[in-house]
């Protein structure tokens, strides 16, 4: 009956309906004693990737909680329900590849169970809002003390369903990967870790050149926004560990017209080093 | 001098500006142990209906509490300020009809009171951000053990303003009603209820035609998103036992051009059962 | 050791990503007793002046508090990071004039120091993240019960970055500033106070001309938006002392094509009084 202090709560739900509102109050119902911090609610609809790496980068950074994650299109259908333990904290949402890069950045998955019993829902469970009849009273109830192994029947954790990373490709003078995501800034962090750079031979100072949605641009790399002068791309290591493109003082999604899923290539600038 | 241990709180001010927060301020100041709860502050501006019904559809979900809600197109005239008592917990707003449909869903108002004493308003009070001045401050000291009675001379239950209900209208073969809310997610709320369209004769697996915005679209009548194709549109009832029109995996809103307030239609299809 | 109860947090992160989130989180970890009101994060994208002015709006109605504000343009740069102490309240946050109204509102700057205590920061420091790194860790502790005097060495008060106030100019029968602000229901804030437009000679009841965007619109002097008939213009004091254009029931900066910063000019009308 040890519980948990804090549920964490990530959601594609928004903020301009009361979804988000009601799953505090199924929690508040359960567990009155236990507090609410909202990572974000603005995963892009039915975006299970983004929701992931959003989830995965924010764990190190949360109290020790039950993390409550839904981003859930497949709402409804046979899609499982689970609560998932690692390194002694609970992970609850829709076994959609979701959950696991965060309980990998926690350790690595425990143990695993579906989301059955009833006693631990809202009955009757609507089609289409698990989020408040199935996974918030469920993160709640581990909250206020109730134990994994009692919501329902053991999954092997192998069997989760588990997203791919993002294809990557290193070469002499060139990386390529994905935007992963754009944030609030208009800032792309693509699908690379600064290793990936260095495996191209590419380090702090060189000129690149970045190629996104059919054109290029120059850009230098640098530590951070300011090294270089405002208006200009520059490639950095953002602060999260994944490589991005950023304009210093402006928009780089803008500029170069690229959104999560595109692909942008990063190649040693013609005449540089 | 029980008091509440929670205040939810729904409003139109959106989250661009520090209305929200000075309003959790003044709350925080008056009643520094009570805990705040967000309904959602995305109503659409002065948009009294679609705050009655979010409100309304939340509180079965709430916890015990002092429910704060403002969506006051009427702030600075005439209109009256209110704290209405309704099955045992007690709803703070204008008099403009947004707290009675959530005073029903609590069991109906059982005493109405305006909030005219002075002594729990922050003074002066200004023309325009009755939120902090007058509703925020009566909810946080009600939440803290005033007794509603406290707050000003009784108001007659039966005088209180009190919105119409959509109008919706069911014959053989079809039904018809305004939509009353869009989500997040695009989906459309109309104002009928599961049991018109059966009234209509229309049941889960019919072929039906929705008509919305001078134009006419196929669809199912369905349990949930995945009872049709990706892409399809489905008529279901919703989590809060709305009937609604959705389509998997995309945005019915964008689909049919139709808007809150906008007519629909839902027909037998054309032979169709 | 006394410490805050409350941290307030306004910044311009946006609610798209984790961002506050993960702030969120690094506070919970440092001191999981204090609670934190979020004030806003919808300061537009570093704009600091913006940032200045809700914050020192909002102080005067928020609890005791550690109020940390990021809006850090120089994020990565040589700009300072700051704690305040002011009215028996601390800020946090850069040195770049974001605090410093707020400490005006509070009483004025009692001692400040910077942050540069490797103890009470998330190390290694990133370059572009110091709202998790160094702001939220250095509020966290302060509310935990660390002295200010432990995050860093002294600053001189008269040495911190100060923002200028906007210029205003007012003559018989006419004033003029920039928009300070719009708010989410349209409303232009400008740089003047009820004072100014009494010192121009003008008062409630007058009809005056407003003049944005190259163009001049009628309006009265009124005490709120209701002075006026629904779609009309009037010029008001707004909830927080400054003059402000409103449409009743409308957005007055859609009627005047304005935005913050632009000029405004509010003269006595043609034939007036």
């Amino acid at each position: 009956m040890a519980g948990y202090d804090w549920i964490t709560f990530t959601s594609d739900y928004g903020l301009e309906d009361h979804f988000v509102g009601v799953c505090h109050g199924v929690m508040a119902r359960v567990a009155p004693g236990a507090r609410v911090l909202d990572v974000t609610h603005a995963v892009a609809a039915q975006d299970v990737r983004q929701g992931a790496l959003l989830l995965a980068q924010a764990v190190p950074f949360l109290p020790r909680a039950v993390h409550l994650a839904v981003v859930d299109p497949g709402v409804g259908t046979g899609r499982g329900t689970v609560a998932v333990q690692a390194g002694g904290q609970v992970l609850v949402g829709p076994d959609n590849g979701l959950l696991l890069w965060a309980a990998e950045a926690l350790g690595g998955v425990d143990r695993a169970v579906a989301l059955e019993n009833p006693a631990y829902r809202l009955e009757p469970v609507s089609w289409t809002f698990h989020g408040r009849d199935v996974f918030a009273p469920a993160a709640a109830h581990v909250a206020a003390g109730t134990d994994v192994g009692e919501l329902g029947p053991e999954v092997d954790p192998g069997r989760l369903v588990r997203l791919e990373r993002a294809a990557a490709r290193v070469d002499e003078g060139k990386a390529s990967a994905a935007v992963v995501a754009v944030d609030h800034f208009g800032n792309l962090a693509l699908g690379l870790r600064r290793e990936d750079l260095e495996r191209a031979g590419l380090a702090v100072g060189d000129q690149v050149e970045v190629r996104a949605a059919g054109r290029a641009h120059r850009a230098a790399v640098g530590e951070t926004f300011a090294s270089v002068a405002a208006g200009e791309l520059v490639v950095h290591e953002d602060s999260f560990g994944s490589l991005a493109v950023a304009v210093n003082r402006g928009r780089a999604a803008d500029r170069l017209g690229a959104r999560a899923g595109d692909p942008v290539e990063i190649l040693r600038a013609p005449g540089g080093a």
